[in-house]
């Protein structure tokens, strides 16, 4: 297959260029390296299967010849990034979506959507399966990511319904792995460099609000499950044609085009996590506390059981292999 | 003043272009007339305060000269609008909202943004404060115009936030008037048109939902009010600089920078409101009853203290009266 990644040079973006080239597909990563890095794909430039095309999304938008599918994972993704760049943020969750999606349906290609467990905000219900609407705040500081996401996917629910384009939607939770970045102010990366550098882990309130961390391998494989796997029904042929009088109560078995929980559902609060990491990494760094941010989600943990009657998914690598190699990588990064 | 109004033409914006000239302004009307109507504007035409442009504001957007204020008023906005123009509805919250920020940012022009109710979507609490995060299911296919608010709600405060710009963001409640569409689906403009034909009223569901409906002349009155109103501390200077960090539990006061509700707390049911049509149409039609649509909301009643904090704003007009004038209206419009 040809497949368009957008974000490409991004954490996820770069790891989902590698399965893709390593599974023998043709992939074409763009990225305006605002949050992306070159050395993320740096040892695929020159694979004859690898093209790397530097363009914002939210411009002009052209690839020539075929394309079979595009994955749309362009956005600044952690808080820090998406505070320092809220219209950005913005911009490629709406107008970026859309000339993707223009581009998709102009290539007759699959359109795999990133959005993300922020689309549940500071969710009411715990875990959250894909049919909980969420609690978000439009108008916090960091409601730009969040409603960019949500504007994403109904976004692309309408080229669905409306144009008959083949979508997936995933709805990524916290992730972690080799290729985050050492200051982009998550959880897990934040926390592995202060204890290999022997500074205070950083926890924001009390530390008991809940994460999930799903290793970045097993994240991958969820998505390249959903990008190939086949068609099923459309929404339009389990609902009336008009929608607008489809009953809320009515049994809607989930289909391929619908929204799917990706991300390990083992949860920890954050000061578990800290322990973890602290145990791993073999340092002596206390722990100190901080303010909680506004609107910092108290608990987040993935209902995956959609992930796993669609796909037969669930996440397999331990949490402590997967913290440990994440160490190693970051290990030998703040060497250099 | 030197004012443009983008959705001119349509039900609320043709009020406003009424409103402000005649109070003296100048009023550059903008529509791409996918639901507006040249007819709710003729009247308006020739005169020397009044400019029509037939615009997308979604696609190039410019005017002449300076401007002290832009508001945004162009969507589909009925349900029925929007569910047939699913893409248009998107683009404009979104792509116009965008557009037109920039437009309001070059000149200098305070912005005021036309939200809307819906961004509470089926609420969970009743009455609806400005504080409520709302409960919206982002991919139905009423999501779309749902989703849009949101997002052009998040990116007005970003603008605010980010460039300064001096913003305000009005949340209408249902509202009625002259000049609504005989066709649009509307609860009270179909229950008239129904009523003076003499057709059963068409109520979805068991019509136990409520609604709350504003007479459009106090509506105009609070959104004039609200784009009149002086600048006092923004966003930024009631938190800290750096957003993040603000307590969600801090007292904060709200702002005329902040959104405000303007619709009437007066809370009916919609069988209330068909008996009442039929009453003062004096109507011998029965009441139909058809399936709910899909997440259609349960309760919607604007909790108004912020309006009336700020702007001294409550609605004036006895609904009686406001009805009968609205009857009078489709009365003439059906006889043509």
């Amino acid at each position: 297959m040809r497949i368009v990644i957008t974000g490409g040079a991004g954490f996820l973006g770069s790891h989902l260029c590698d399965a893709l080239v390593q599974a023998g597909h043709s992939v074409i990563c763009m990225d305006n390296l605002l949050t992306g890095r070159m050395e993320n794909i740096s040892h695929l430039l020159g694979h004859e299967e690898f093209i790397f095309l530097r363009y914002n999304v939210c411009d002009y938008l052209h690839v020539d010849g075929p394309l079979d599918a595009i994955m749309h994972f362009a956005s600044p993704a952690s808080p820090q990034d998406y505070l320092e760049f809220p219209i950005a943020t913005l911009k490629v969750g709406a107008l970026g979506t859309h000339k993707v999606l223009g581009l998709a349906r102009a290539k007759g290609a699959r359109f795999l959507l990133a959005s993300t467990s922020e689309v549940y905000g500071d969710p009411l219900v715990n875990p959250q399966p894909e049919a909980y609407w969420g609690n978000v705040n439009p108008i916090s500081p960091r409601g730009v990511y969040d409603e960019a996401k949500r504007f994403a996917e109904a976004m692309t629910m309408a080229y669905h319904r409306y144009h008959g384009l083949d979508t997936r939607i995933v709805r990524i939770f916290n992730t972690f792995g080799p290729r985050m970045r050492a200051k982009d102010g998550r959880v897990v990366s934040n926390f592995i460099v202060q204890a290999l550098q022997g500074k205070p882990l950083s926890v924001f309130g009390e530390g008991q609000q809940t994460r999930s961390f799903c290793y970045v391998d097993d994240l991958v494989r969820g998505i390249v499950g959903l990008l190939m796997v086949d068609s099923d029904k459309t929404i339009e042929e389990r609902t009336d044609k008009k929608f607008l009088y489809t009953r809320a109560n009515d049994q809607i078995v989930a289909s391929v085009h619908d929204p799917v929980n990706i991300g390990n559902p083992r949860e920890l609060t954050v000061i578990e996590i800290a322990k973890l990491i602290v145990k791993l990494t073999g340092s002596s760094s206390d722990i100190s506390y901080h303010p909680l941010p506004t609107d910092d989600p108290k608990v987040r943990r993935p209902d995956i059981s959609r992930a796993h009657a669609l796909l037969k998914w669930e996440p397999q690598v331990p949490l402590e292999d997967a913290l440990s190699r994440t160490i190693a990588y970051f290990r030998k990064t703040l060497s250099q």
